[in-house]
């Protein structure tokens, strides 16, 4: 396990059929990926800064959905496991609620240069180094 | 195609990276299923107490990302397709930006239920006569 | 003060200035108000059952923005005060970041019931006297 | 009457009360705001180029809210007038709701230039000029 971002569910993160509002998850699994950008290398803009990126950005993102979740509880979300690509990386999140995997999905990220005014996905290793060292 | 949904993307939208920050596309998802309850059944509350239903909930969701979006841009959702199966109904979108497809993706869904204190996923025929009538 | 509720600013709520988004400041000051409904009441929903209450609804809020708050950092949301109005409450809220007052605004809260059809802000004493209790 | 916004309310704009969710009255006026700036200047980017300024952001934002509001109906934002002062503009909003006024509120808002490493707030009178010509 690489990094946990605990979530307390509040009201406002609920709709109207008083359970979350799924786009939120990903707002959380977002946030999950950020915490660990800020562990490891000073959050996302100084790492684009070291990296010459202009964003760690998507490609890809998926949540399948198990329990529904109410105001109140907290939801521990996981990021397992990093799958390395060449040229883009598959994050894998799970999260927890007392005990129980509420969630599980994945992002697919790419670490996006531009160049002679054109945007691709550059190589991951640079990446892979700095988030794996310490 | 069963429903459009245009999207007008505004500042709010965007990170710190310029573009669309993704839980977003998500949200907009959801609003053109919503567009679709409302237009065919008065909205997901009148439907909900027509199907004795819960909620319409989510199972799964994924979408990928093609091209960045930006503030400004106008984004066109589209319900392509439902694919009907007996305890779920999967629901296939797209959105175009400027002529190009910048975004693909689905739902899955189920029509839950509560009886005996136990919630779950009910039969899809109810479901699948409301919406595909008028 | 009544109620602490700490926020780990993330890339996701900040805009393409770089700082937070400024709804989202409103999204924290609401979750630090259910943060004390579910310490003194165990949450809305229980305590509109104990009210005979549809909500604890809004008529009025404001903030002023003193330091702009940037990705990584945290704020630490407090509830200072509430002035008790016989069909209104107001809620004053601040936030720090790293020691100065980053924050300082309002709710204005009305415990609205439904009666006859009709909806209106009832007495304040009986969720008054749930919250000063313990 | 400035600029004009519609709002078709989703049912992931509400909360377990099934009404609006109040932040998200705050993100639809700014949206309002970032209308304006696309209409008058090409969005807010171009703007700060124009300007030398890194963001016309908030001093203080409040609104009050009259009526609730549920999925499925429209709501008409409105910045009906700009208030300039030396170093702050003042915009006020309102939102109709079926030719009701559901909401009346104000945004503040400076133009942050940055120099020798110090943010302040710059003089309004370019920015007034570029959004009162045309």
């Amino acid at each position: 396990m690489l990094v946990e971002h605990p979530v307390d569910v509040t009201f406002g993160d609920c709709d109207p059929a008083g359970i979350v509002f799924y786009p939120n998850y990903f707002r959380w699994m977002d946030a999950t990926f950020h915490r660990l950008l800020q562990d490891k290398a000073g959050g996302h803009a100084a790492l684009c800064r070291k990296l010459g990126a202009v964003g760690i950005g998507l490609m890809d993102a998926g949540l399948n959905f198990r329990v529904p979740v109410r105001p109140g509880q907290r939801l521990q979300f996981r990021l397992s496991r990093i799958d390395w690509g060449d040229r883009s990386l598959t994050l894998r999140y799970s999260a927890d609620l007392e005990g129980r995997t509420a969630l599980e999905g994945h992002e697919k990220r790419g670490i996006f240069v531009v160049q002679e005014g054109r945007m691709f996905a550059s190589g991951t290793e640079p990446l892979r180094g700095l988030l794996e060292k310490g």
